[in-house]
């Protein structure tokens, strides 16, 4: 099982592959991701991703030099030089190579896509969250390199022993390190609004669109800290991880009031991403 | 005139320079930097860049792999590497080599120095400003690789066809994209605290020095926007131009009422420059 990296159209060992000093990567973070998986070697709701990453590089005015087309191809081209169909696949644009300098070069932009082997997690696996404040900047719902309160909170997450870290401003809960997360309390979903403050998830989306299919009602409020520990479920949504629930938050136990609920959204969930990468 | 690149060890040509894939600035922008110029091959108030940079990773967790007199040493050696005795001298480090995951890896930091030929700026010349909402996260006293706001920033700052972008996070003034920003008034110098909305500039604690010289009294209180536009002279102070103030903010006139004062601590920071990096 070898990791497999990708960078302007060179392609090798992940471990071994090497860029240029002067990308503007190495100074200022300056790019944007996605992610996924892929298995039997195709790739899960890629036009959904493909999508964002347009917008997350729109609105940080970097200029992919490729169509959507284009790139779709070549990440489906990519999952296929490795003999493993289950992969995280990961992609980015950073916006050229140029002496450091704070303005827009005139480079074209440079991509990279990193492959490595990996099975979509089993969702009954309960998380324990911490609680952080949220001192990120303001602009959570574009997908950037620049993550480094997401690292130190990751760091803290697993010294503590748990798995996700849940980010406020304030009382206010925003999402999760990684994740966005959501409650269920008497029934209704609740989710924070798709504002600068989080962002648009694709797994958000998809548990949005499930609670619709299964008149679940959907309130798209932010909601309390207060709200999140008296919840009937802890909802945490990822490309990830799609939706696992916490039983435990600071140490204090949550949610587990509605796994009924919780189970028809999780197998839905599962179903579709089985059914759209079944073998062709 | 060649900028030279150096990376764990290794030396060469800047655009030449290759660093791996995995390196954890590639993903996360997990890293800290500092920067200064030398002189006849002095490097001007290296301590002071030093102790920074350390807090910087610190702040952060992030274990340089040698002393700050190793890193003085390491960096002195690389500067007498090129003829021209008058460059800028960058410098990074990044929390290591490692697989993509969030959380710190079991891997070494890695150092890196970028040294490329460059004259101080002439301090007579006024700078011309736009206003921006701050919209950077909570950690601006760390000189990070997160620098994706002032990157927007600088851009936006050129389209103008201005030097530099003023942040305020609502009325409050914090500082610039790549300066401190401090006032004069009623010959009183006014500059923000350096609490951790600002970046704690070197530029900024000798001109407080200066003035502390000539007894012009120190005021370390946040300022507001319209105190900004009617102050006698706006002041920005930088490690790349040391101190230059503001003829125009936003297409309005601004300053260039106390050029007396101005001018004092001016000759003072430039005669510290030239003593400290005298051919020795």
């Amino acid at each position: 099982m070898k990791n497999l990296g990708y960078y302007n159209g060179e392609y090798g060992l992940l471990e071994e592959m090497k860029i240029p000093m002067n990308d503007r990567v190495c100074y200022f973070g300056d790019g944007v991701y996605d992610a996924t998986y892929s298995r039997n070697h195709v790739i899960f709701a890629l036009d959904e991703h493909i999508e964002r990453f347009f917008n997350s590089a729109g609105l940080l005015r970097i200029k992919i030099p490729y169509s959507k087309e284009e790139l779709k191809e070549i990440l489906k081209d990519m999952v296929k030089k490795v003999d493993c169909g289950e992969q995280f696949v990961y992609w980015q644009v950073t916006r050229g190579t140029a002496m450091r300098n704070h303005a827009f070069p005139d480079t074209p932009a440079n991509l990279w896509i990193t492959l490595k082997p990996a099975n979509i997690k089993d969702m009954s696996e309960k998380a324990k969250l911490i609680t952080l404040e949220d001192t990120r900047f303001l602009h959570c719902n574009i997908k950037t390199l620049n993550l480094l309160p997401s690292v130190i909170a990751a760091q803290k997450t697993e010294e503590a022993g748990c798995q996700e870290a849940v980010f406020h401003r304030g009382d206010r809960v925003t999402e999760c390190a990684h994740s966005n997360v959501s409650i269920i309390k008497d029934g209704i979903f609740k989710t924070a609004p798709a504002d600068n403050l989080i962002l648009p998830g694709i797994a958000r989306a998809h548990i949005i669109k499930m609670c619709k299919k299964f008149e679940i009602p959907v309130n798209e409020t932010a909601f309390t800290l207060k709200e999140l520990m008296e919840a009937d479920e802890v909802v945490v949504t990822s490309s990830g991880q799609f939706c696992i629930t916490a039983c435990e938050i600071d140490g204090k136990p949550v949610g587990g009031k509605a796994p009924e609920i919780i189970k028809k959204l999780q197998d839905a969930l599962l179903n579709e991403f089985l059914e759209e990468t079944k073998e062709e």
